[in-house]
């Protein structure tokens, strides 16, 4: 995959295309005082890149592809598992304190929490700030008892891309998801915490994807 | 600008031109056994986008050129103006407990301070979070006395591109900028608070230009 800047007179002829479709090259030729043979490779990049479709006998048709189009295609493809970092975890009986040194410690805004080594809970900057105004005792509760819970946590898979991680922050409203592996432990669906996915993370990407 | 996906010949004809470059068409027809003619699609397509140089009398190159290269050309003109937000600002009189309820009521995730009208000083959650573990009282204690204050400050213009603000956000490791007008006051440069750009509409942008 490729990208192309067009030229002016390939623009004039999308321009063309888009008000007087179908056209034929002749009548486009015609209008822009060329002939036939010149509009040629213009109209043949036009035609693969998808603006535009020919018809035989009748004429160009504009396909009002949009320009991101194809790129997205490609940027679909770009998976979870090569964007996230790793999880924080901390245990359900961790006290709210300790968890949000442990915040601090680790840098991150959401800490994730394991009862017998699976997900249980999330817990966010914002949770905690909400637990400290609400006048908790930080050192006595535990996170457990502060955390959201499963089900009510949203989770991405290592498959899956990062446009849907994107997409499912932004629709939630949350900083990060963590990054899960289903296992069936004794009849239930247990989720393991294989890592963790962020608008930082999306951020980078952006960033990687124009700079490269 | 769009995209092209390649056919399965042009991109045989890269990797021939990466191998032996420079080459003749005719060489390049031999080895792919058609003729030139049926060759001269390809190569236009392939010059005009930039991934091989053409040089009359010697041949092609490869220009090694990456496939996002022109992408990001257009990806960087898209400016700050264009997708900030709202900001979110107090003064440095308000209390810290204030400056939080305001923070949960907007919604935001970092609030700025203005003293006199202009941009003094900022506050993210986690500023907030480190004066709630370290006992500030928070009804007493103003936003003035916890905040990061200029000229410790990151700031972006309207006119920057949304690149250059994901870039400052990911290397300064904060979550928002605030998006500013320069000003001078009485002989001395003071910011004008216009919007707020943070990982959200960076992350935004980066789903739109994917569902484009």
């Amino acid at each position: 995959m490729s990208t192309i800047e067009f030229s002016k007179r390939q623009k004039k002829i999308m321009e063309i295309v888009q008000q007087s479709e179908p056209i034929t090259s002749e009548k486009i030729a015609s209008m822009l005082e060329v002939t036939r043979a010149t509009l040629r490779p213009d109209l043949a990049i036009l035609t693969m890149s998808g603006i535009l479709d020919a018809r035989p006998k009748v004429g160009y048709f504009y396909s009002g592809k949009s320009q991101f189009n194809l790129f997205s295609e490609e940027v679909k493809r770009i998976k979870v598992e090569t964007m996230m970092s790793l999880p924080i975890v901390v245990t359900e009986e961790t006290s709210v304190y300790d968890a949000i040194v442990t915040l601090f410690l680790e840098d991150v805004g959401t800490i994730f929490v394991a009862s017998k080594g699976y997900l249980s809970g999330v817990i966010s900057r914002k949770d905690f700030l909400k637990s400290a105004i609400g006048g908790t005792d930080m050192n006595k509760v535990p996170v457990g008892m502060v955390m959201t819970r499963r089900p009510n946590i949203l989770t991405i898979g290592l498959k899956d891309s990062v446009l849907d991680a994107a997409i499912k922050i932004l629709d939630h409203e949350v900083d990060s998801l963590p990054v899960v592996e289903r296992e069936i432990v004794e009849g239930k669906e247990q989720l393991k915490i294989i890592g963790r996915i962020s608008k930082s993370n999306v951020t980078k990407l952006f960033v990687e994807l124009c700079k490269a």
